[in-house]
């Protein structure tokens, strides 16, 4: 059974697009933080998505200050990555965009873009890398009520092939770098309720 | 050999549905707290079913006002997760919100309501999931003398599929948030001899 | 090669009964403690009998008060658990009351009741419940010189199933609780050559 | 699908050469540091290009001065060495001169040559060992438009081994140990934008 | 290629009888101690054997009085086990007696007895098993210039069915208690340049 | 491609001798030592092979004063041990004295011999273990320009079945204990820019 989109009033909840055995789907990746140290990560997840989360988690260490959050919080919060449903093993590095925008979200507060899904693998150099199963994942988004999708300019080639029909009502954002991942993704306020830090 | 509900007299056990090989059953979730540091989970557990706890914990330490939670306590307790019995493994993630449930008890040290049972999964955006053998679930509770379930609200067609004479005795409580599982699960009173923390 | 019940001249070692391939057969629970931090298992032990132990340690420190075993206790010493014969492979939940039992006495220096025996799985809410294979245990326990054996309430109707003769010279206490059992097979005295702590 | 030379423009990412079973390509080794102590690897790896990592960053530690590289430094950061495409698994010794370039290129901030690739095992005596696959790695590197490369001197003869048209346009550089390749392949100058410590 | 009994110069090695699919053989464990926490263990172990000197070193810390080991020493050395020759597994619990006399005499000092060999399993309990394998074992002992041997009493029937001519020139400890083994075992007085603590 | 002798420039460089499937070969063991604590081991190694690192690196702290070792310096510094060439898997417990005599000299800085290799098992009671594959050992020392050898005494035996003419020009060393190794291969003097502690 396939997802529909939710809505955006939580923040370091963000929609991806997955490619199953079974066609296309949109996922959910879901931060939350709380006092404490490390990073955990559940999900019933392979080793190549848990290391999207590591690799996620330290590019924003290291790169704190663009993403205007605070070394401080860094050190003391800790950080829990899951994406339902656990009952699908899920692997590979498509939703690498979507967990640094769940990420910066979380540690922000700041609110996700409604109806907006994404995927691309990330790099440490802050390209965004382009991955396989568009046209799947772009039909599951659709059906999923999402209007705004996020993909690397190298899937560009991939969404030309696709027939016109299926893809209206869709806007298309093409992206390098992760930088413009989250410009896109993150609106400039807060979510209601947002936590203090 | 299927189970009987039990008495609510200790904080921390809550009765979950599970889906065997056999057809359905109960099942009791049970924690434990005491000094110290950590999270421990014990029952012939897999993979799935180890991860939901995880998630139910750190979300509760994400939201830990919410439910009226110190952080001094989170701080300074370990918990210990136990899911009888041990000769059957277990896996899945429906028992979130059982686990969730049993999680806020102890902390809480509130009573859980009485011959009612629950089975659902858990997210970190706090919405409840659906989960599957809705009917076989449901049968096993009537054998086991419960009263009341909570179900997730996307399977209320599950429910509407099955016998009306089969539910007889039953009274459904459908959800979509985790909040509401607590909110009906938890009586506001506290169990006999509660801890004082 | 078959055990006899030995003597219990030594707080920590309690008569358990396995079920195993060949019939069944005494095992005996062993038990230490020293200065320092945490729980080691050995005897060539499955995933379930471990967590048995997990389960049982951590039922006596949630639970300290009911045992008369004090916090700091628990806090500065170490737990070793043992269950020979090494070159045995060995699982199950069914020791579950006899770790707890040789455990309780460890930390009190109590003296276990002579020529008892036990067998029962162990629960975070205090009940013990029913096992596998009593008629095998029961004959064993009997050719190894026991004359007094704890079992679950659940367990009775399998006793009662039995031909009498066999059950000739035993004294069965069936139980639901795990206070029970400490209350009957720990005497009110202690060791000789007692640990002073 | 193939990878291109891409700009030089950040610390810590250099351009290595990998062999494959569809042939040569390029690959990037990128690293980051940030405030805290360890050294955690992603990119789908198996074991031995894993060790290299390690063998790269406790070379350097031992040799921190030789680097121009602090030890205070070292101390308090930490490092994490990633290898795009997640999806592909990889292996073997021959990443390491450039997860060795990488790593000083981050400590210093200083910039990578532009247009350059290499491939070499790494010792901790300091050689640079040959490694297999020359030819397929110098296709691979003419058709990323890279100019020049880093090998070791012992690969020589496999490069003597190439018709000289495939070869035109390259430059060779020939190396025997481990601070040729640092000289050659980083520049005096540091990034744009390099980290203050 | 089988061993032959070595001197008993350095403390902490005790001679020991295995028994292998080429025989019986004599074994040495080696015991080693420095400033520091923990126990290591080395020489292609089985999980059982690596078990055993778990079981001796816990056994020595809940009763180092007994065996005139300071808390304090205990506390501040770590402990290194090894088991010659590497290139041959080993597994069981028959080493258990030999591992108990060579971590004691490595605490103490003190000198093992010349030409003495050992077999039998350990118990927290503080009681000597029999084991298996005893006529190959004695077989090896006599080849390999042994002259004193410590069984377990309830191993005294194996020794029976053995040829008196076989057993010739070997003299048989029986013991029942780990406690025996040490005094049997270990000489008054401390190796030469023993330790100073 | 088989290896040839290196120079002993560097501290911590060991010449061993490997019996692989495809015949002899010599190899390096390299040890780098840096401010830290712990022992980090790479080169694509088996368990075997991993604990005669174990064992050298335990043997060393416990007879620290006998290699003019002081405490302090093995408190302060972390050790990594590394066996080119990562592509081959290596194991078995003969490079136990090739280790030992690398990890003494890094830590003394004393010079290794010029064109000598050596095989041989360690003890923790100091004694050195005959190997296998000694034939193969001495013809790939001759071929990489070895000029002398330490092979434990109970090897002679093996050599002395040799052709004289594949012997010439080689030098044996027989040894029986492990402080003979270090006496043979350790220069009294120190390698040129030896560390400064
Ligand atoms: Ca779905
Ligand atoms: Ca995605
Ligand atoms: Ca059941
Ligand atoms: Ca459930
Ligand atoms: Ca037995
Ligand atoms: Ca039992
Ligand atoms: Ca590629
Ligand atoms: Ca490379
Ligand atoms: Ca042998
Ligand atoms: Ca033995
Ligand atoms: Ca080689
Ligand atoms: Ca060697």
């Amino acid at each position: 059974e396939r997802d529909k989109y939710e809505t955006n009033d939580v923040a370091g909840v963000v929609t991806g697009l997955a490619w199953t055995s079974v066609g296309g789907d949109i996922l959910f990746i879901e931060s939350i933080i709380s006092k404490g140290k490390g990073l955990s990560i559940t999900g019933n997840l392979g080793k190549v998505m848990k290391e999207s989360a590591t690799i996620a988690m330290e590019y924003i260490r290291a790169n704190a200050d663009e993403f205007c959050i605070s070394q401080k919080l860094l050190d003391e919060y800790k950080v829990h990555i899951h994406v339902p449903e656990g009952a699908t093993p899920k692997d590979g590095p498509s939703a690498g965009i979507t967990m640094l925008t769940s990420l910066v979200s979380v540690f922000t507060q700041r609110k996700v873009k409604s109806k907006l899904a994404m995927t691309g693998e990330i790099t440490l150099r802050g390209k965004v890398l382009p991955v396989g199963g568009i046209k799947e994942k772009i039909l599951a988004a659709k059906r999923a009520n999402i209007k705004e999708l996020i993909l690397c300019k190298d899937n560009e080639k991939d969404v030309l092939e696709i027939k016109d029909s299926y893809l209206k009502g869709l806007k298309f954002h093409y992206v390098s770098e992760m930088k413009e991942v989250i410009d896109i993704a993150l609106t400039k306020q807060k979510v209601k309720n947002a936590k203090k830090f």
